[in-house]
């Protein structure tokens, strides 16, 4: 069900090589285990989720971040090892000591990452079984294959890349991501794995993928629910000699980065849960960015709006409930509401030109774009999501079983 | 697809009289229009949605209440009066200017009240032209018929009495609602009327109905979304010649009132839209309630929560989920986690004691109860909600249709 076109185009990066296989966490024998290598002298930044019950590998891969860059990043999909306690946390790291038996790397160089069902042991004897497989496999053309084997309830492999100039070099940026549930993402998303061959400083580093991921993975909700496991990382292999800094190349660079990882967010949402509609909710105008989010977010988590949207109606008395539930400070007589470009709301009531039939055929549109000016100032934020259907319904009645 | 049984008993209140007919606002002729005739010398009491977008009818109401004590509350189903800007005000006034001329009432001494779809003008000649059928119909016998009249996607009526002692004599407490849908009250839920024949200070029944109401209609959700038309009104008629104060028959008038209107809140979760299951979310032993408040409504609203419900799985992982994305000082090595008397959780991690076989026992029923211990402190706060199911989607991807 997903909605839209996915690109499976990519750039190897230099100084990053990756594999996968499968290693029986999950039952169809599906790729499910992922294996990341980084040149020496790479450097690594990383955001985390902010849900209380943090993951065993979320804890671990935080702890080993701060303590040195990174060699490798260890996936797995099928088991989240979250709410495992002292037992997953040891789970977490006997993997990660494993990778380090067969490539010489010390443990806080290894990152671990897990994504699937929350609550049950990490069969880590596959795991470490399976390294011998795919160690050997390690190659910078794989990155397609490793988008696929992070994938959960995700449809379509979620990749992309650019290529622009630092100064007089080429550099390239390319990363991959998944994720179709359990999506308000408070940090960063289930897992984004994104490597640059520039040279980059970690603060650097962490800086642009922060900024960026305020205005990509930040920025979509599927159902409001915030991950154990969420985790996005950006690593700098440095191979192409050039640097990030000074100015003007961080700003180049931080376009750059924040355009790929709209791209990869977006393809998130495209394929949501069950999703049948792409859905941009921009609200514009308003006094702070605060208000706007929270507008923003109010329509966009709305299950009335959002079964609206899947229902083809342009039920637009929904998008005013949405609108004036949110925490901000509003002056509902001045709202303008837009669908694409046609308006329904003006100065807080329907416009007398707005006809059922043109919000109907926009309303039956693969993807609909919801405006809201609040034209109270000159803030403006925009969310991205899907809508609610009864294949999300079954997707999660069922999850389990 | 209500949950549960519903009771239709009530006892009349002396001093109010009710009636409803069909006005034509409903396309099917059901029941739409409802007016409460309240005795000289009432007290009423009431509070009101905190949407943004306040209907029209609301904000008459709240003016009229402010104004004077009520006499006759009108109330319309099927068109919500909500988002109609200033001829919507007009439109409330002159149903209510309608009442005036046929009863002699003064202005604010009519209250107008709306529910159905938003966005919509009211036909409001359909409600004037309705008025001398329903005053020769005035009873204090109608309290079931109100409650239908009421109602818009309900599938039962929601009526419900207390009596008992103040001091030496009888009083009674009846009250009716509506609500399927849009539900998370920000003061109380769409439509609730509450009378008594008790004798009341204005002080001392609003702060009754305030009180009861957090514990009651501001303690459910169905879908997070908060209604632009919620309102909950209480009268008291004095014609028992009881007072409700001072203590001790203020508290009990209170604890007598709380009942009631759980009960009547409860009915409203039970018959949510597409609802299969009545959930009841406590969460205890917080360091205050806010925090228990925070948890308890981040696990009642998460879509991924409310689907399992639906799909009979006991995935604890998304009520570890839903508590840790919550905004709140959480020590999660100390949550244990209940479904039922089964101990899910213990400690923040899975109990071993714990088997799929018992929780999927449970989550089988009709009514399950999530008890979350956070171990921190004293506080509390329950709420209660209902599941995500494919006929919640249909109704709403349907509603206008």
């Amino acid at each position: 069900m997903a909605v839209g076109s996915f690109s499976i185009d990519f750039k190897p990066v230099p100084g990053v090589r990756l594999g996968s296989v499968s290693c029986g966490i999950k039952p169809g024998g599906e790729s499910d285990l992922v294996l990341f290598e980084f040149a020496q002298a790479s450097t690594s930044a990383g955001i985390f989720t902010r849900n209380h019950f943090a993951a065993a590998p979320v804890i671990v891969a935080r702890q080993h971040l701060a303590a040195s860059a990174s060699r490798y990043f260890l996936i797995n999909s099928g088991n989240a090892n979250a709410a495992t306690g002292e037992p997953g946390i040891a789970d977490a790291l006997s993997s990660c000591q494993a990778v380090c038996r067969h490539t010489g790397a010390s443990l806080s160089e290894v990152l671990p990452f897990s994504t699937g069902v929350i609550g049950e042991r990490l069969p880590v004897e596959h795991i470490i079984a399976a390294l011998p497989t795919v160690l050997p496999l390690l190659d910078e053309a794989n990155w397609l294959d490793a988008a696929k084997g992070i994938m959960t309830t995700d449809t379509k492999p979620k990749i992309g890349s650019r290529q622009f100039l630092l100064g007089a070099d080429q550099v390239t940026i390319t990363g991959i991501a998944k994720g179709a549930g359990m999506i308000q993402p408070n940090m960063a998303t289930l897992l984004v794995y994104l490597a640059t061959d520039a040279v980059a400083g970690r603060a650097d580093l962490q800086t642009a993928l922060e900024q960026s991921a305020d205005k990509s993975f930040n920025r979509i909700t599927i159902d409001s629910d915030t991950s154990t496991n969420d985790a996005c990382m950006l690593v700098a292999t440095g191979v192409s000699g050039r640097s990030i800094a000074p100015e003007p190349q961080l700003a180049t660079f931080t376009t750059e980065l924040t355009s790929l990882m709209i791209e990869l967010a977006q393809g998130i949402v495209r394929d949501a849960e069950g999703a049948t509609k792409f859905v941009e909710v921009a609200v514009r105008k308003g006094r702070n960015e605060a208000d706007c989010l929270a507008v923003a977010r109010s329509i966009a988590n709305s299950p009335l709006l959002k079964t609206a949207c899947y229902g083809n109606d342009a039920n637009w008395g929904r998008i005013i409930m949405a609108i004036g539930k949110a925490e901000a400070d509003l002056d509902c007589s001045k709202i303008d509401i837009y669908l694409d470009t046609v308006r329904l709301v003006k100065d807080g009531a329907r416009d007398p030109e707005y006809t059922e039939t043109l919000g109907a055929s926009i309303m039956a549109q693969d993807e609909i774009r919801i405006r809201v000016d609040l034209n109270q100032g000159e803030a403006k934020e925009t969310l991205w999501t899907s809508d609610l259907s009864h294949a999300y319904v079954s997707i999660n009645a069922a999850y389990r079983t």
